[in-house]
């Protein structure tokens, strides 16, 4: 049965790629109000497309009491003919990222474009293009078979890049709607080209904002440099005493819950292809790895919590010199967390400190923004098993168990509410520049991933 | 001859204000490229006002060798027909800082609005206010006498609050040209209202840029926390190391070359109406006012160089949140000198102390924007003595000399190049509020500068 399906993905490989770029047209970008239309209408767009290919009690939920929320629509299908046969929810999602700073792409970031056999846009693996693979191996199952080979809930949200409030709310009052034995994440990538992989632990966390007031109002830096709190300067002391020169977190307690991977997760990790020069010279692109001494590169990445800063809002950030001392200055700062570590307990860890560190002369006003757990998922369980097997029929290799340094919210909110795990599955590639300017989805990537997919559905139902 | 010219100046003090707003409603903002055309524009409405009350030798300098600067046009003009007296060079400037931030104006920055005895617009004060009581005391003199008591040479800037290279490349170019035995500066303040007062000393300046970079481009911060470099870090630890809580900069050997203020000095300023309490509450309106142990607030505005950031580019600075590890960041951080520092010692130990302070990881470029000399004017010298004459005349008191700790650079250049002093006789308040959102000049300021001009021009002619 999965034959014939994968056959008709290779027969409409150009087509499905074609579709994929209508999808990434749309500047669904999330994290500003500008754009909320166009959120909605990536929305309205994957709901029809569930329409055509045959799936069932299709919804975009953003009226009644989740409109309130302020956030974006939720696109909702099922179909639920396979008796007897498990029941998988699908998850990706329609949102992306601002394509910030512009002037570094090298086409427009939603005009998709092919280079070098890789589809060029925001969007294009985060998480369009992944969202898109599961469109695909459904209709191609859906139209080679009349029927799919087990039970298929799909929900996909519009507010993955700014937190998810909608879905987890929905998650959390409707459980019964997403009622199913098994989670399918598409939203990860590979460990390497050519590497079947599957993600089995995630970080969690914090986003936080961190204001701080000097004066009552911008003052001139030579009349009153000298008595005048610089909110700038009071930024950089608590940011420079929340982390050391070493990227150790400085937070008392911070480490407290920290839960080290096994000897077993750590001896597999070991024997990843990695080349540490290549990943600073190409991926990275730095003179050196910074970060905790001690730990590897995959242990710093995956399973320690980690403290960035993203911007600083205020004072003169325009050409030349202006002379002044702002008023206020507010600090983007999250940190990462890891299984056991609760996002709760770290926030309030983090205002004590700051409210501790903060210089004299300032109020400093710190608000969480928003928040995810981190966790792990077991590699006994059926349903990874089933997806190791599909994998291998496809990529003809074993497949890795790695884990992510970002963050999926909304696996822990399966686990929490549905009771579920999740398999994350996914078919990026370390260098596919999420987030990034000149962000790509390597089509061949993209090809494979509908039939691995088609493959996983299969094997899933036996 | 002076009562004349004073009673011309009160029966147009109204159409002297008004000629003042027309002049304040050109946006002539020196920082920021788009407004070059108005900065000319503000250039050419003083010409045309010299020409008027009879000033000769008109011009505005800004084409020639002196173009290739990119800066913005002087104004020169003269009258040198006082034969045996001596002559005075008048300076001050059209070009203003930036309004932003727009929306804490009450009433927009280029539509001068009279309130409470105040005229608000940005430059009302800094400096276009006080150009104009120079030119309106040439002009009362003029009409009411058909001459004035002393040789006058002219000097406006267009680039003041973008460091003024262009002036200060004619000073060292054309000494010849602006030939005078002392400067008036108007461009500082009055210690507190009805106190006339002359700024004694000034503090230098570095502007400076220190631009961090990381990774080579954007990434994201789930991937990559913990092993790519963090500009935005990077410079909080930069300039943590740069100052201390306390105030302290802690760049090697940079106060070695401070010179304290004479005993008298620091008697007088101890004598003045100051009241510590109502400044940190009214004027800073900040929570405490910070900076070195040991000093009082005049000594560490007037007397102690100081360090400030201003701004830090680059980033996300949206709302929401983004995370992104930027490539690159770059903090705006300027220095304040006092006498006997040099800028160019100052920068280099800055800069060597940066490249030794930086973290791991990153680059660090440090450049310079722009610089000025710190100095302190003896208070023996005539000039001075027939500015205090002048002075107690129209405000009926002694005058305080106090220092300032902003910078003017020009009275720098006209001591090295023109070996003369400079008499900087202002009339602003200190809550006019320089650089910062509605900023003002009061009115009867403007009136009675006027009048202190014309006294003083007759002063110094006897």
């Amino acid at each position: 049965m999965s034959a014939s399906a994968v056959g008709y993905a290779k027969e409409n490989a150009g087509r499905f790629l074609e579709e994929l770029k209508t999808l990434l047209r749309i500047p669904s970008v999330s994290t500003t109000p500008e754009h909320k239309g166009d959120v909605e209408k990536a929305a309205q767009w994957v709901a029809s497309e569930l329409k055509r290919i045959g799936m069932e009690h299709v919804e975009v939920i953003g009226d009644g009491p989740l409109s309130k929320t302020g956030g974006h629509p939720l696109a909702y299908a099922d179909w639920l003919h396979a008796a007897g046969k498990p029941t998988v929810l699908c998850y990706a999602h329609h949102d992306v990222q601002p394509p910030d700073p512009l002037d570094e792409w090298v086409s427009p970031p939603f005009e998709p474009t092919e280079r070098n056999g890789n589809l060029y846009a925001r969007g294009a693996v985060d998480d369009k293009g992944q969202l898109v693979t599961q469109l695909k191996a459904i209709e191609s199952l859906m139209k080679k078979d009349g029927k799919l080979p087990i039970n298929v809930r799909v929900i996909y949200e519009g507010e993955e890049e700014v937190g998810g409030e909608r879905i987890a709310a929905f998650v959390r009052e409707h459980p019964e709607r997403l009622k199913a034995d098994f989670a399918l994440i598409s939203d990860t990538e590979m460990f390497a080209p050519e590497l079947p992989t599957l993600t089995v632990g995630l970080r969690g966390m914090i986003y936080t904002e961190l204001e701080v007031r000097g004066a009552k109002s911008d003052l001139h830096s030579g009349m009153y440099g000298g008595v005048a709190p610089n909110p700038f300067v009071a930024l950089a002391q608590i940011i420079a005493g929340l982390k050391d020169r070493e990227g150790k977190i400085l937070i008392p307690g911070f480490y407290d819950d920290v839960a080290k991977p096994s000897a077993d997760e750590l001896k597999a990790w070991k024997a990843l292809p990695f080349d540490e020069k290549e990943y600073r010279e190409k991926e990275v692109g730095a003179l050196a790895l910074v970060g905790e001494k001690g730990y590897s590169t995959l242990e710093r990445t995956w399973a320690r919590p980690t403290l960035d800063v993203h911007g600083i809002v205020g004072g003169f950030i325009g050409a030349g010199a202006k002379t002044v001392i702002p008023a206020k200055a507010t600090a983007k700062v999250s940190m990462r967390l890891v299984p056991e570590m609760t996002p709760e307990k770290a926030f309030r860890q983090y205002r004590e400190y700051v409210d501790k560190i903060k210089p004299e002369g300032v109020t400093v006003e710190v608000r969480l923004i928003h928040q995810g757990e981190a966790l792990v998922i077991g590699t006994d369980n059926p349903y990874v098993k089933a997806a190791t097997k599909a994998l291998k029929k496809v990529w003809g290799k074993e497949t890795v168990f790695i884990r992510s340094g970002g963050s999926i919210p909304i696996v822990g909110d399966f686990e929490k509410f549905l009771k579920i795990p999740s398999v994350m599955m996914g078919f990026g590639l370390p260098d596919d520049g999420l987030h990034a300017p000149n962000e790509k989805f390597h089509i061949a990537n993209f090809h494979r991933g509908i039939e691995s997919l088609i493959e996983f559905f299969d094997e899933a139902a036996s």
